[in-house]
């Protein structure tokens, strides 16, 4: 399926990814200014509508299939007390994606959205990357591959999303090893461990990144530090970028992942917005270093891509109105 | 069809208001503190499932049938050049909104909501305030009454809105009466004025507000400096409480309408959410003033109720979560 066996032939795509189209973009500008509306009444609806039309390249797109993926992923690291979950829960909600009784099942329905779940070898924890990488090239790779082929080319808006139990641990060692700072910036509750559990993470974090530092770009520190569900998102962003696709980030987690294939490709996420603000306290900054304003701030820490999917329907609105509204000679209206 | 025939009979009505029911409201609390996910991991959509659940006296609801409806009406204060564009326009919008061509058509369909739109005698403007009240007794009554006799009884979440040229100019002045402060806090630039434009339109709020000052309660200043469409929005918000159906409040000018009814009766609009932040820089204040967080803020000043059509899938997806999702005990996993 995917076209790349290593993590230097993956490294060769990325080179190779395609631009927006420009025409596209500046066809979709040129009718904004006609609808019936004053100008930039719409606000960022407006923004999104030319940016997705260029990525498209047609000037009056609309969204019909919405994909949302779900990469599940155990972490070694759990073991070291960073949740307030046991591991035994990623299987048990995958089990509950599957069976449509979590949060995303509702979410992907309300947003027309295909729903897409992939456990990666949930019986094989990653390594505890303080210990040594996370993962061998091997198991990068093939977490790389998941993602790249799970994107359905007849998909025109693609969420990613994750759920692992005490994987915002890798995702603020990532963070930290990324863009720098003090561990303590990067790391929060998660799903909700206490003040000594909070203090337990800082070290763990810590502990990690001092391990591995400097080795390497942003895939590398992905395999040392990340995790297979990490790994699955940033080959389905990528997949999704040579598809001409564009993808809504979800949170904390989704976004560290999408941090690592900016770190090795400075454009990579120029087809990639932020679906929403996390209550996870190092989303901000995380989105900032990336240059990425959210969407929507509704204070949710979930994960599962519930963020990004309630983002959908404001991707597909400004769509909407952008493909749907008469112009001001269409309607009659006079202009200011 | 509405249940009073002058003002002191709508009064009588407002003291009538239903409240939220409790018990519901403790029942969907309960039933939250059950589902597949971390505690408070969804944020703002659990508090806006047990509100909408309460005033729907219902611990599990859901939203099938949404209905938006714009009030549009003419400003005689137009005439003083306080908009960008002609008064013209309210009517060319209302064609527009039949036809299906404006943005709140296209908001509408993609929110699966009933769209309804009432023109309030677009022939005869408001009387321009700064001569003396904008409406008669008769005037405000009918308008009131249209809003009152719009809502579907069968509607379980309501939006209103409004198109009307020249209408922020009323709705600056009926905040700067309600809540005092300088005009100029509460003047903005509206569909687009410039300078020279802002500060006429302060000019003309001013002289409004020192003329009709101390005249009354919230329903009395809104017939002397409001208009038809904010009156009616005013009926509507009432009616949908009798009726225990929540309401989406709108952008700037819904808003101002809406602060008329809390500053006749405190409690209100107990049963409305703000659904988007304008950029009308006088928005945030006074939904400050009312103490309501507003669910979106993304950059629009359209009116015409298009940010709450947005939010209407938030409240939507809210619902779904909170009345879909499967117990701990149902999915079986793990509690924290």
């Amino acid at each position: 399926m995917a076209e790349f066996s290593d993590l230097d032939g993956f490294r060769t795509l990325l080179g190779q990814l395609p631009q927006i189209d420009e025409a596209a973009r500046t066809a979709a500008a040129a009718r904004n200014d006609q609808l019936t509306k004053p100008p930039g009444a719409l606000g960022r609806l407006e923004d999104i509508a030319q940016w997705y039309a260029g990525w498209r390249g047609d000037a009056r797109p609309r969204i019909s299939s919405p994909q949302i993926i779900v990469f599940a992923g155990n972490h070694g690291v759990a073991a070291r007390g960073v949740s307030a979950f046991p591991p035994a829960v990623t299987e048990q909600m995958v089990i509950n994606f599957r069976h449509g009784g979590a949060a995303i099942n509702q979410l992907a329905r309300a947003a027309g959205a295909r729903l897409d779940v992939h456990a990666l070898d949930l019986d094989n924890p990653t390594h505890d990357f303080t210990q040594g990488p996370a993962m061998s090239q091997g198991d990068i790779v093939a977490a790389l591959r998941t993602g790249w082929g799970a994107v359905d080319a007849q998909t025109d808006l693609l969420v990613v999303g994750e759920m692992g139990i005490g994987n915002t641990t890798p995702a603020a060692a990532l963070a930290a090893a990324l863009l720098g700072g003090d561990a303590g910036k990067w790391t929060g509750r998660g799903t909700g461990v206490d003040d000594a559990g909070l203090a337990n993470k800082i070290r763990v974090v810590t502990e990690g990144v001092v391990l591995h530092r400097g080795q390497g770009d942003g895939l590398e520190t992905l395999r040392r530090l990340g995790g297979r569900e990490l790994a699955a998102m940033v080959g389905a962003i990528a997949r999704a970028r040579m598809l001409r696709i564009p993808v809504i980030l979800d949170g904390f987690i989704c976004t560290a992942a999408a941090a690592c294939l900016a770190h090795t490709i400075p454009d990579a996420l120029d087809h990639c917005i932020a679906g929403h603000l996390s209550v996870e306290g190092a989303h901000g900054p995380l989105l900032d270093a990336l240059d990425k304003q959210p969407l929507l701030a509704l204070g949710l820490r979930l994960g599962e891509a519930s963020g990004a999917a309630l983002a959908i329907h404001v991707v597909k609105a400004a769509l909407e109105c952008h493909s749907g509204m008469a112009t001001f000679a269409e309607a009659g209206v006079s202009d200011a």
